[in-house]
């Protein structure tokens, strides 16, 4: 497995998770900022992979050939060129960038500002996130190109996607309110993003116009089987990791309260279907950020307040790492798929500190 | 001026402001645990206040005896007690816990869960948010007893309040997706606010069940002229101080978003009325926690999506200081109305870090 | 093995090593505050692990009978309880309290300052540093009660024993500057731990009487061959996890600069004596908190002034995990050795984050 | 009064402070990065300073004509070309970069490794530390340029400078070591100084190589009128200002311990000689950066162990506010002395938070 864009933050996570994965040999590890270097310097990596020396784009293209599938943890505008290339030399690939998200490159142009170069790929593309619905696995694992969910649709997807698929939501527009760690801006030499500009401070970006909203919206009307209007409003927590999202939407009329955390449990933690990587928890209070952090989980806690002025109100908490279950862990989950491997390998045992 | 409760977070903010308050002399302190102790040695304050020694709540009463005015930054049980004793010595009480935030006896059980020992006084406290609507102001001067209000009500309100009053939200349920830094939680010995626990952490609590739920609605009532159905959820920082909300509502029909920041800078920044205390920003993403922590302003930032799925969906986010705008800074300007000074003296000049 | 105080954030620490541990079973959990309930529930273990319930100290004695070995988590009162109950019963023991640090009763009563209840077995205690000394491991083996060492002394010994053990140190006093995050100290409702207090903070504590020093000092002089004056200062951190210690030393007369990295990679880093849990750093400034965190690890760089008006400076910087290389992962080396396992077994692939 | 270099962190803090000092009207901001936006705007401040115009260095020269003084918060190499041009124009400087803080041309060159382009200055700079030595005051009043001390220069210097000038510490080698929030690194695009690679991080940087330790040496030498050996380590806390040091000295044969805070308070808190802007606390532990963190004080503690193995050990620590005593406050100390107004005017009643 080759990983192009190998030294961003989930590009480093990708390495430091695969290097120890039973499962996978790296082969390649592109990065144009430390071409020529040694993983195991800059990555902290150990074992063979440590031996591996970072590489320009073009040299990962070459030294991939004959490799079974390519991580990309590039920004989408390499992404569309990179994917074609890779393809045509017969390696799968997982694409963690918004650049094969949308089924329609008019979608997409509009989300992203910028052209769609390779628009023929968009209709094989398979949107990973392998809890979501059944079907998506088998879909991965006979795919050619997987996109890579974004790490807020992540952890807003995998908290109300069941309670849509089980009828339980009124047609009611949705809000999301997410907060996120820092390592979701990337890493980049950038002033707003100084320890001095971010500490003691929380506020709003992107607000109305962050480009995950028409991801999210997608993903549930996937659920629901209809549109979803749904607001999403980030925010930038003074934590290095994780995302969680507060949801908001109301209970389908006749519908009880109690049906809601059982949704959630027969979608994650049915008998025979439990999910690992996914916890229905007691409350949304209990949902916490540093519990995450570090693993692939998602943890999800729901309420509904029964009666008073806004009753049917639904309150959905999830929280995720956005650099594991948010990038790199859930596309080790699709390599697995991909490779046919256990879904869960190399992905099991990692700690919250 | 008396101080009851000085040694919590907001009584030591109010401490620190009046000590350095021109119109003010300060001539008591209450606070167990530090009963004897020298407030300049306690408060770090300066000046005559620094030779003020805290005294319990007894002796605290008998040297109020002759004052103007006592903050109360006291619990709701000990308010309920204190208030009518100082009232009776023909103290003025502004009061900072929620004793007396509510006008019925039946909603402040309900929403603080234990009874109200002085009900004879709802009648006639105040609501002291100057800024909230004409009148207020009047009424703070001709009180004897203000209610001042919680700092989450206060964000959330300043920024919502003049959107309903204007007419221009529909008759929807609004949610109010807010978080605090730590010092919300007032001065205690508690593990869960220990930094090991709150560092690197986010996460919701109270859901569905805070108590300033009731208290947001009920201003936002006022405003709107009709009932306001209302969804909170507060969150816990890992920063000190500061609150910021973030509050969806629906543009009302046949109104253009263009009014709505117009109807902020009607109520807060126009000719002849500029508030000192409330700026409008050109957008959601410009306000800033950290821009208003240590001062007595709340900046207030309004979006509303034109097009797309959601149109007329308004964001509204809002800061403050929750020890300052939040409790004492906002107790403070009561205190001015109430003895008849200048509304903003002692309160300018305050400034962030 | 038993894990006595297993719900303090070492005992805690221990729990979550110790259930993914290839070669050991736990059997029991003491907890007073936890007692009754599920290990997977307070934990967040899986596993087999999760299934055990939290029991009392007495409750967990009993179920310790056939244990191999037991983690002491406990503060030194209780150790001193413990220790020498768990022996009888055939249970090896090792404590990471300062109970059994010190080989004379007065210098640890001086240093602890209450009586010593069990000084028979301070003779046979074994201070369980594996890198510290050739002997260490060997003693390790052979012993009965482990003295697990103090977090901070970990830092500073491993960085500067080798250097005294060379002879490449002055008999001068030596300066160890310290600072800790605050798990440091202990999971406590406290207020002076609070976020409130501790974030954006930064101060010293203990100063001249920090019950470390005496450990440090002990630790050098054994290297030393000779007692070592020694000045420390532990400062508390606005962060979770991690210490970093700066040492100050003088080069001995005659030697060279560049003998001292030779010293710690000759130490550390030999052909087949490569120890797997200390690294040694081209400098001091590459040493860094969060590389360690999370792991077993202690990385550690050292400089000289080769010239200049305090040549022959020394500066060691070390870093630690203070819950893992401090606390239970050097105790589960120490396990490891004692049940005659492999001494990295259950602490390799742990992830800084 | 004209500010060059006012986009920076400590150009800032010097356009705040002075925007509300009563004795000063600002007439020039420089700043190339905000040529021609409203100081308002950018800065926060209010008043008429809010309605001057950012400039290039070469506009604001022009706009400087006819004003008493400029503070330099430029680097060293921009204040070496604006400082003989702005005396040129008889503008009195007070430069806080290291440009005019040595004596010699050839120990700048040493430090700041460039070569000083305005040697001709270097004898008549006053080196603006106030409270450093009787005849510093003067000094300042009688000066056209002076050269404002570095941040750990102040904190260290402060809490050292009277016991040597007591004649208290031996003539031995000192340690300091120091730790600074993130301000100090100045306002840039950098990954290093990210939120992400900052927080849950400490590390020493710039070790046995720190501009500042040649500073510090030079204002304790002339205290101790002789040489002083030292030794100076920074750290990189997360927290965004504040400094503290923790420096390490030996007591002299023959005094008592109880000397050093005795001369400490003879220094600074003398009846007749009370330093506005000096704190001398009951021990090192009392020091808090945060009690000091937005004010212009300067908080010190000192302590000697007077038994034991390490007996003779004197530990002083001290903190400031990087930004303020450290940088802007002290340099509008150095402005009011040489305007000949109050030193403390504007600098009084700063708050921490």
């Amino acid at each position: 497995v080759a990983i192009f864009g190998a030294s961003g933050y989930s590009g480093l996570e990708a390495t430091r998770l695969l290097a120890s994965h039973p499962g996978v040999e790296l082969v390649a590890l592109s990065s144009d900022r430390w071409d020529g270097e040694l993983a195991g310097k800059r990555s902290g990596v150990a074992g063979p992979a440590a031996r591996l020396h970072y590489a320009t784009h073009e040299k990962a293209i070459e030294q991939s050939r004959g490799a079974a599938a390519a991580l990309l943890c590039t920004p989408a505008e390499a992404s569309l060129e990179l994917a074609p290339r890779l393809l045509a030399l017969g390696v799968q690939v997982i694409d963690l960038s918004g650049a094969f998200r949308f089924p329609s490159r008019a979608e997409y142009e509009a989300t992203y500002k910028h052209a769609h170069t390779a628009p023929e790929l968009l209709a094989e593309a398979v949107y990973g996130m392998p809890e979501l619905a059944e079907g998506v696995r088998a879909a991965v694992r006979a795919a050619r190109l997987v996109a890579n969910p974004g790490c807020y649709p992540t952890a807003a997807t995998l908290g109300l996607a069941p309670l849509f698929a089980a009828g339980l939501l009124a047609p009611e527009a949705v809000v999301v309110d997410a907060a996120s760690g820092t390592t979701g801006a990337g890493r980049k030499a950038s002033e707003e993003m100084s320890f001095t500009e971010v500490g003691e401070e929380f506020r709003a970006y992107r607000v109305l116009r962050h480009q995950h909203q028409p991801e999210i919206a997608q993903a549930l009307a996937r659920a629901a089987g209809r549109a979803v209007p749904l607001t999403f409003t980030p925010h930038l927590l003074p934590v290095r990791r994780g995302i969680l999202s507060t949801s908001y939407a109301r209970l389908a009329a006749g519908r009880d309260p109690a049906e809601l955390k059982a949704a959630l449990l027969r979608a994650y933690a049915a008998e025979g279907a439990a999910e690992p990587f996914v916890g229905v928890l007691d409350s949304p209070e209990a949902v916490s950020l540093r519990a995450v952090v570090g693993t692939n989980r998602c943890e999800i806690g729901v309420a509904c307040a029964p009666v008073g002025p806004d009753a049917g109100r639904v309150v959905v908490v999830a929280a995720i790492d956005n650099l594991v279950k948010g990038a790199a862990g859930q596309a080790i989950q699709n390599l697995n798929l991909l490779l046919g491997l256990d879904e869960a390998m190399g992905l099991l045992g990692l700690r919250a500190l």
